[in-house]
């Protein structure tokens, strides 16, 4: 047996006496509510601006570690201070959020914020589940209800939506792996309603292997929805890790929750294939953008790796490895906690850099930014615990 | 005296025997008309769609080629061609071309293309003056005078956009040195009317030098129109090295025909302050992106080094050595000719890499993209020339 317990510890250790203590030292707003997003390596703001999607996800985290083991009142406290910043930005016609918007909670932008006003949903129903979960409060419930109600209804006409001729409406990968995660969360923290939220869940197991493009050997981001797949432009050919990644465990947790055991048969080995084409066999660690077709991707994202590629790669490895006992899982697993620990875990301050060269050297260290707040490190930190814990019972 | 003659020697071995062939043998697509933009190291076409912008920047290289001393029938011949395929994508209505074709030009989106859509009437404006120049043919000048008259006016809407109440309307410099330059274009190639371009020029110098910003020592992109600098938010703060560099052979340009003295007395001095700020003393080569306030650029833009930056840092070097004499301008020329040509030139086949990872090392090495085409490369070769036989004398 493996020392699962060097694992629990080190892992504990960073999510509790590191990385948590960091966002609620430096990321709460005391004066306008809410929590700020851009902190560069040391914990110092520099740019006050608030992406409401990632409000969510710290009020999901705090929610989430109150729920967990590792409970403590502060947590609660900073989840529904989140929650309080949240719903003052909330449009009362369709229940809907801005993108963005100043320190105090202003919409930097007009208009109703397209499909990142749809993602929202998913971050603000998980919290608010999670919030129920805690408190009781129906109107946490409530309001995880109308998240996932607005959701579905975005999904399904982001679906119709034909840009052109030359574009066939075309179906997100990352509409149905964030549904599989937002339905499995609402179960697990009881909110369901007349089995919407479980025939949801089913819906995700149908769809999110057609994502999977047997030609490419690749999982892909967008198919069009009538099926079959586009590889002729980069614009349809784009592969993102740690989508993949995510997918992975996101649909090992539903499928446990759902009992649905074909799937469960099938994502060791699809985790196996993705770490085979997104791993740097050169300079270590795990590609960021790929093209599925290994053609040039021209903006740079393959040139940089990013952290929460690394979170997903462990939580992909970690599940894949407790429900199928491959061993080719878990030394997979031991090479992304080494790569991860050596080369985005910051020595000096708390907090892993969200990009790094690629060779693994750091650049300018931004602990936060408009995509990377409280979130996918100590999401990816707790469910690795309860991995660990489980399979050293 | 340096070896200007090395130098000049170099540049036309690289301009005619390795980049005007590359794209003229590879890029041409006979059948359909137009040039492909996406090739891979070697050549290859990874991507059949095609930038409308792309398209006119082709036009115009070959239209100046073929206007140079090292004119070629062929150069004329390829203009031409390129003409044909975009001028069957222009909308009768309102003049404008779509952002982005497939192979065979129809629009890959719907809509006119918004700001790009007016940022196309430069590069298609430039093209057709370059081809006026070489034919003389009427309905050229005409489609200059078109693409200049629905520039100014996109221009003005632009200013006036405020996003929100929290944006103000915000003035782009981008903008101003594409006008500066269009208009230089225009009166070099014979395309006045009614003294609009030449005031239209004059009215660059009076605005251009407003997006210096004392405060942070740099050029900023974007300044609010009606006067101040803001540099609370990152938003604000994108500093772009490549424009700050082009902006200042394209002043130099404009203002020598203007007879503009002032602005170039001034010139030399920018241009040594940007090589302050964005040489990497570290690793070598020019920064891509950066913040005003060297706050970090969270999506990876600072980590990558871009050729375009480092074409446009020789111009802005070598124009401004040539009318200051002073010494440390030749200095960075030789320095970033130096890195350029060790690290985004390919030794094994033409054309130079398109970005470079941070320590110059290659990745994909990519030579064309819906933002990289017969371009800047060739006219930073060819204009350096210019700069290097006039100081040969």
């Amino acid at each position: 047996m493996h020392d699962y317990n060097e694992i629990i510890g080190r892992y504990e250790d960073e999510l509790l006496n590191r990385v948590t203590p960091f966002w609620a030292e430096r990321a709460v707003d005391r004066e306008n509510g809410g929590f700020f997003n851009s902190l560069d390596r040391e914990g110092n703001c520099f740019d006050t601006a608030k992406s409401i999607a990632m409000q969510w996800r710290n009020v999901y985290m705090f929610a989430a570690l109150y729920n967990s083991e590792y409970s403590k009142d502060e947590y609660l406290e900073l989840a529904r201070f989140g929650f309080d910043f949240c719903w003052r930005t909330r449009r009362p016609d369709d229940g809907g959020y801005p993108a963005m918007t100043n320190a105090a909670g202003t919409p930097l932008m007009p208009g109703r914020g397209g499909f990142m006003g749809t993602m929202i949903f998913v971050y603000a129903g998980c919290a608010c589940a999670e919030l129920f979960r805690a408190t009781g409060e129906e109107r946490f419930r409530e309001e995880a209800r109308s998240c996932f109600t607005n959701y579905l209804a975005g999904l399904k006409e982001s679906e119709h939506f034909s840009r052109s001729e030359l574009f066939p409406p075309m179906r997100r990968r990352g509409c149905y792996m964030h549904l599989c995660h937002l339905c499995r969360t609402m179960l697990v923290c009881g909110c369901e309603f007349d089995d919407k939220v479980r025939t949801a869940l089913e819906m995700t197991f149908e769809i999110i292997p057609r994502f999977y493009c047997p030609e490419a050997g690749r999982w892909l981001e967008s198919v069009p929805t009538d099926g079959g797949f586009r590889l002729e432009s980069s614009l349809f050919r784009t592969v993102i890790p740690g989508h993949d990644f995510e997918t992975m465990w996101f649909l090992i947790q539903g499928a446990e929750l759902a009992g649905n055991r074909e799937i469960l048969d099938r994502v060791p080995e699809w985790t196996l294939r993705i770490f085979d084409y997104t791993t740097d066999r050169k300079n270590g660690g795990l590609f960021y953008y790929m093209d599925a077709l290994d053609k040039p991707v021209w903006d740079g994202r393959d040139m940089v790796k990013g952290w929460w590629t690394h979170n997903e790669a462990l939580l992909a490895a970690a599940f894949s490895y407790r429900i199928s006992g491959d061993e080719r899982l878990f030394e997979r697993f031991r090479e992304v906690d080494e790569w991860s620990w050596r080369h985005f875990r910051d020595p000096d301050y708390p907090e892993w850099f969200g990009l790094v060269n690629y060779d693994g050297t750091v650049s300018n260290g931004f602990k936060g930014s408009p995509s990377k707040t409280f979130f996918h490190l100590p999401r990816a930190l707790y469910n690795c615990i309860q991995v660990f814990k489980a399979l050293a019972k």
